[in-house]
């Protein structure tokens, strides 16, 4: 076993505070301390990683403080009875909304808490359009197996800068040892695609795949503490031939996996067959599916056509029947899907899913820009999360050319950080827009370091400031380097603004009625303002 | 005079060729061939740069070859008397459309064909929303002054990555000779914002602009070549107290260059008091007007408000005069606008300034992200484009924090075509699709070579596929490091679709009858596709 290097520490400029939760279980938050004497609280995804000085044994793991709340049933069944579960009062909080709100949209199936009763290491969070949009990393190691603590390292870092929940892609070996670790690990969700693990038991050959070989391998994850598992059950065999006249065919691994079983056996996906026995197993221990969507678009070409739209009909029929065997249910969604097509997705979904909560990777609005799909899905996905969409699944700049690194997994998580968030905005989240207003504010007012704590990455933000400006002076000069001194139209604004309170000019009456006689004043503050200031 | 040092030479894997053009001259394009033996033509603005062995000297300029063309009335005006220019037939062939819909286009202001008469080296482009959506890359000298190769060299850098048009903020010393040699040496529109050198006439004190000043600051600007100007003609004394409300003020430099002017003198600005004179200039060279909005919002919590739509109906007003008068105009807009607010910007700015073309900054979706605001911007672009915005001016990573160095005016740049070519994709313009198509069946295929032609930057792509499988037999190999080769949807994707075209299964009729029978056939293929082919 490697020697664990684990990132910690706070994120520069805010530290970890803990509100009063439920049954004694507080909730974390990040608190960012502003030069002003004021503060903003905002949602932390992070754990006990960014605690000042955190005792970090990846051997041991987390402190399993949700073990005493865990029980037999699932939150959507308790939610349907009325109970407001103490997951729910602990989302509440983080949110910032209320409980019965919460419990409301769980029942309803329009949110899920992805929480394994075996993950109680796990800070409850819920996926749903009601909420803060949430974002997912996935991370895995590939065949070559690196080390435990790598792996772990993996999941810290993504959630470090903001994933609500990371999937563990492993294949190759050590695949169980490397899932338990993160786990053991991780404050947030985990979700799997349990068809991998299922592919390397039988050496990678999909037609020697089995339903029972594939449920040992789901219980044996569900016995983990897996949160959540996305499962193809929705590609049928009469579905496979449509995807084969696409541009691209199938890009999803587990939809290419069961489509290959299906031809080779001439039979129904077994996925689909054993579906009711499937949703008995997850509702022992609370896993929600993530229904895949094994035929979704892998260009633009093949956005919206029938392949996709049929998959989608059928894992509308599978949700009603998982959340009539009590188990929670979200719905995976594409891909590649250009700007004009990316609300109907929402549409259809919602409509023939009975509200599921969406769960989109992307989508990338075009395909010529490899290198950049980071960007290219970034569009896509600020516009499917206002449209309705409740998580999305990060892509990095390395999609389609290789493995992500430890820099294009950050870039992936603060740039779908902002899609979600833009989304929080437009969907006029009450808790939204506090932050864009404080850190607004601290710009206009020339406070270069608030501006930079208040930013999704500080590190990055200080480090571009200080390229051209490094001096200390600079963090509180009235100016920047783009405009400098001179130009600075900021500057100006604060005469203005001074300016028009000193005279009472903040109605358009008193505009028109006093403007003419006050302007003799502003002239000799408006030279002013043009008088260079460096190092002030 | 330091010596040249441009960038010169053809984008890996393509190359100019030239399409028979109106009156002899030949329109340029990008021809990228295809390891399949077809090729895709793209449209280019790189100007001779990217001729294999391209004469330059920055010395001479580039060659006069629209010289013979220039007489002495506008687009406009010769299109509202029915006539289809050289200019307008040459951005038909460039777009691909018909020379009649640009010429229409143009006589209604629904288009402008930026083309002073002074600047023949230029190749005519159209900015309006019945064609592609065009990107405007920033450039400019900071106070101290660089060498003019230099400041050449940042505008071939940034058309090189598809800049269709290049602002040149310089201030400082040398403003006039900086602005010679860009001219000189550009094959796309050069746009300037007047009140930038004015400022420097008056050392840096806006109240001793006076209108004669900025007159003939105008007319050297004219005389040179300068294609389009911003000016800040809306920004009138009664708005300037609403900005003083706002969270962040005045963030145009123009705009709070006018403010500070009116406030000193308490009188109209010089701008609005002399339009019509202004027009008289800029009609007898062609330069079309981009109305600034100098009361641009600046955050969030400023967009769409009373400063912003009241500048934005004086623009209409000041709009109508102009094109009376025969001068092209276009309108300037936001900024920093939440998602929701986006499309309403574009219905009033249609709505109050006669279809004029938009040409917006962002804008910015969020205010949390410094670092990373060419993705918050971005996101805003391809939306305000999609509702139909003609025009996007680039944001960099080092917006709100310093100047941008090489490679942030290339991320800016391609972000912004990814932008404008997700929102050609949602608007059906008629030749979008064609990219995203071929280099998506190049995926498909594993022509990783095509990949990385096709892509917007070839570079990139290439060196990030290099990261991990560098070797020359992986640019052919049925996959990627991705999922490696035992994972690789895609491969079986070709299986499927080679199945179901030997058996006929290409309808919905024909599944049904034909699948029952020919799974056996599949069964060896489908194991087949998961073997191992590393190094094939």
């Amino acid at each position: 076993m490697n020697a664990p290097t684990i990132t910690t520490g706070p994120i520069d400029g805010s530290h970890r505070i803990h509100l009063p939760g439920p049954d004694g279980v507080d909730v974390a938050a990040r608190r960012v301390e502003l030069t002003d004497g004021t503060h903003l609280d905002v949602y932390d995804t992070s754990g006990p990683y960014t605690d000042e000085n955190p005792a970090v044994d990846v051997e041991a793991g987390l402190p399993r403080r949700r073990e005493p709340w865990t029980g037999t049933r699932t939150q959507l069944e308790r939610a349907s009875d009325g109970e407001t579960t103490p997951e729910m009062r602990y989302v509440a909080v983080r949110e910032g909304l209320d409980p019965e709100l919460v419990r409301t949209e769980v029942a309803a199936g329009r949110a899920v808490i992805p929480a394994n009763h075996h993950h109680p290491e796990s800070e409850p969070m819920i996926i749903g359009k009601a909420f803060a949009v949430k974002i997912n990393a996935n991370i895995g190691n590939s065949a070559v197996s690196s080390g435990l603590a790598e792996e772990v390292e993996k999941m810290v870092w993504a959630t470090r800068w903001g994933a609500d929940t990371v999937m563990d892609l492993s294949t190759g070996a050590d695949i169980h040892a490397t899932r338990e670790g993160i786990l053991r690990n991780s404050p947030v969700p985990i979700g799997t695609v349990p068809i991998y693990q299922a592919l390397e038991k039988v050496n990678g050959d999909p037609a020697s795949l089995t339903w029972e070989l594939y449920r040992d391998t789901v219980i044996e994850q569900c016995e983990q503490g897996v949160d959540y598992m996305t499962v193809h059950a929705g590609v049928l065999l009469r579905y496979v031939p449509l995807a084969a006249q696409r541009v691209t065919g199938i890009v999803s691994r587990g939809g290419s996996i069961m489509a290959a079983w299906c031809l080779a056996h001439h039979r129904e996906s077994f996925l689909h067959d054993h579906f009711s026995e499937l949703c008995d197993i997850l509702r022992r221990y609370d896993v929600t599916f993530s229904l895949g969507d094994g035929l979704r678009p892998g260009s633009i070409a093949d956005a919206n056509d029938e392949a996709q739209l049929s998959e989608l009909r059928t894992l509308g029929e599978l949700t009603h029947i998982a959340r009539d065997k009590g188990v929670q249910v979200m719905i995976e969604g594409p891909g590649h899907v250009p700007m004009h097509k990316i609300a109907e997705n929402v549409r259809l979904e919602e409509e023939w899913c009975g509200d599921a909560p969406f769960y989109t990777l992307g989508p990338l609005t075009t395909d010529i820009a490899p290198g950049y799909d980071h960007i290219t899905s970034a569009i896509g996905a600020a516009n499917i999360a206002q449209a309705g969409t409740a998580m999305l699944c990060y892509v990095t700049p390395k999609e389609h050319l290789g493995l992500p690194n430890r820099d294009d997994v950050k870039t992936g998580v603060i740039t779908y950080k902002i899609a979600a968030h833009a989304a929080d905005l437009a969907k006029g989240h009450p808790n939204a827009q506090a932050r864009d207003d404080a850190l607004s504010k601290a710009r206009f007012e020339f406070r270069w370091h608030d501006q930079f704590r208040l930013a999704l990455d500080p590190d990055t933000a200080r480090s571009f400031h200080d390229e051209t400006l490094p001096a200390e002076p600079a963090k509180t000069a009235h100016f920047c380097s783009m405009c400098g001194p001179k130009f600075c139209s900021m500057r100006i604004s604060h005469d203005v603004r001074a300016y028009a309170e000193e005279h009472g000019l903040t109605s358009a009456e008193a505009i028109d009625a006093g403007m003419a006689e006050k302007s003799e004043e502003f002239a000799s503050r408006a030279n002013r303002v043009y008088l260079p200031v460096a190092g002030s």
